[in-house]
């Protein structure tokens, strides 16, 4: 069973937004064992999105359509789905209720005319109710063929493809299993791991795939399966896995969405332990991806951000007379910083960052890109000097990436 | 002049990335008068490359292909590419000696046969070094269509892009002038915003095209406009944003790339004035997404992340009582939050948070979504309580966002 998503957006095309509408489709999708062909961006516009819903239905079984049914004049998709199927607009009384009733508790109260002719559907389309947003889901059946047509809002599209659309394709086909699981290493260039796992690779049964996903420090080794009987895939995916896990255990920091924020929130949590930061470069990118997760107030007490050097000596009482001979940016400076932050939290352990993130080189006297990250723990300190790059973004994820590899080292050590 | 961009990789088609560098092509391209028809991901397959270039080579006048082309097996752009082309690979040796010299200078420092391989290119192309990274991007010209190949990785791709697609095509083709203006709105629903402006929206000149881009809280008003004089196309889209910011000037944080952040960098920086944050239920991510800007230090002292509620009192020296009396998550705790921080980094400004966003209600006695937002100016303290929501990420951001609108609309009224 394949299925094509087609996104429909000149916000797409002109590179101003970023479809990550597609990528949530695809894996709602893949978990069903329905497996997406193509995706397909076009433009609000007639010509091309009748062209795009022709040449799918030529390629694929289910089509899925997102953006362009919002209630302003550029959107356009509604009634180009009209003349693909030959249908007309009608009201529908149950979405015309519930728009009411929605702006009745939303913060701006006014139901506006545009608001209400988005009760207006397709004939001959199935509604499928859109509770976070005015313009209702639609599915349409010809023949042995589905269209799905789904609101671009990321959110609202997410809602109707978990409450709707995937129980309705259940319900509807009998798919094949597909099965991924990934292996996230951390510390290891892309090309040196496939030489070291070279072996291993080539020993992989035909009908397990494998892909490598490397990015800012981090390799994601992708296994992908498809079969008929789930256990018998699976089971077959977990053998090669722990083959490979006896193979680079040392890098490996966790499977599937686990991140390096997600590795030290599990081995925190396990071991009851805590930890603070201290961050000057990163500006407050390690607690804020930290704090993405829920569950982190088990073992995360807080963060400083001194990003100004005036505030490392008045949050974290750092002598300035260090920050004066080692410049701010200095292993002298990440110890203290490490040091205080590790002391005012009352904490196991504590990462601390400084360095120059560019793009000049402001008060510090060290080079763009260079990072001085400290870890404390309960028996020491260390730190070490890293140079990043000259991209601004970059060398603040990295630091990001590489102090809280350094931190899953010293409490792997530390057991 | 009209372009397809084709992404190759499963990792896109099974939605374990979100496919970025189609934006940033499409962005590129579009600064220089070519548009974007189509954007097609496809899986790493020979048939399906091969289909899709065909298909592309029909409706376009240049195509542009990333992935598949790194040192591991599951990359099989190459070899696809000459059979398409019946070409075969031959080493090329500036390529070879390019990687050669990044191994020498490389944290891995092994050159491996795997690396090796990237130096072979087909016959027909014309090779596109890649500075960064080991697969070097690849030009072929067939009859008036342009063919180019560039690797996946996001950074490795842009710079190939910057600097040596873009001045090829430059120099090859005549194009029409493309002009994008972005108008960034806070505070207005996008239905209620289309029919303030809808009088405006109706006489645009046809040339001139209308988008509405709503994202958390956000609304942002692309205008897109085509034509062959570049003055003219210019003059004509910032006079109908002349007339547009005379209607609804008051919601309009900037233009662009412009953001919240950016927004009030500007702000404090031409005031000369400071800010320092206190965060507990955002974890960082103000801080974090104010210093993703570069000049940022010229503002902004630093901030402290009170996770944990026993670090209000350590760090912030708040008041036990008032936590025990009030909640954790409660408009007392964030005034006491918010004089504190201000207080402490001595500046002019501060935003206090303190909420609860969720999954499970924690320490505080408030809803799930429910957040209180300080702001602390030179003259008074404004506190205000929202629910933002069930989903975690959502709240955070929108709270986020909230914090930065009522910041700015407090800079301005103190002006």
């Amino acid at each position: 069973m394949k299925a094509e998503i087609i996104t429909i957006g000149d916000e797409i095309l002109i590179g101003q937004i970023v479809d990550t509408n597609s990528a949530f489709i695809a894996k709602e999708l893949n978990k069903i064992g329905i497996s997406v062909y193509q995706i397909t961006s076009i433009q609000d516009e007639k010509k091309h999105i009748l062209t795009a819903l022709k040449e799918a239905e030529s390629r694929v079984d289910i089509i899925i359509v997102t953006g362009g049914l919002g209630p302003t004049k550029d959107d356009i998709t509604k009634h180009t789905i009209c003349e693909y199927f030959n249908d007309t607009l009608i009201q529908d009384n149950s979405v015309l209720a519930h728009i009411t009733e929605l702006f009745k508790n939303s913060e701006h109260k006014i139901l506006t005319k545009t608001n209400v002719q988005q009760a207006l559907v397709p004939s001959k389309a199935v509604v499928l109710h859109n509770q976070n947003g005015t313009a209702p889901g639609m599915y349409f059946n010809k023949g042995n063929k589905d269209f799905i047509l789904l609101p671009g809002v990321p959110y609202e599209m997410e809602a109707l493809i978990k409450n709707k659309v995937i129980p309705k394709l259940v319900s509807t086909y009998n798919t094949p299993y597909i099965y991924h699981k990934t292996v996230i290493t951390q510390g290891v260039a892309e090309s040196v791991l496939a030489e070291q796992i070279s072996e291993w690779e080539d020993n992989l049964p035909t009908f397990i795939k494998l892909a490598y996903l490397p990015n800012l420090g981090i390799v994601k080794l992708r296994l992908s399966a498809v079969g008929i009987d789930r256990d018998e895939v699976e089971k077959a995916v977990t053998k090669e896995i722990e083959e490979l896990l006896s193979q680079i255990k040392d890098i490996v920091i966790g499977f599937d969405e686990d991140s390096p924020e997600i590795a030290i929130a599990n081995l925190l949590i396990e071991k009851k332990q805590t930890l603070a930061i201290a961050e000057s470069c990163t500006g407050g990118l390690i607690a804020s991806s930290i704090t993405q997760n829920e569950g982190v107030s088990a073992f995360f007490k807080g963060a400083v951000v001194t990003y100004d050097t005036s505030s490392k000596s008045g949050i974290l009482d750092i002598d300035k007379s260090i920050i004066q001979e080692h410049s701010v940016a200095s292993k002298a400076v990440a110890k203290a910083m490490v040091l205080s932050v590790k002391k005012k939290f009352d904490v196991d352990y504590a990462i601390a960052t400084t360095g120059n993130t560019g793009p000049t080189t402001g008060n510090s006297s060290s080079e763009i890109g260079t990072v001085y990250i400290a870890i404390a723990t309960p028996e020491k300190v260390l730190i070490e000097e890293f140079n990043f790059g000259k991209n601004r973004f970059k060398v603040i994820q990295r630091a990001k990436n590489k102090a809280l590899q350094l931190l899953r080292k010293e409490i792997l050590r530390s057991k």
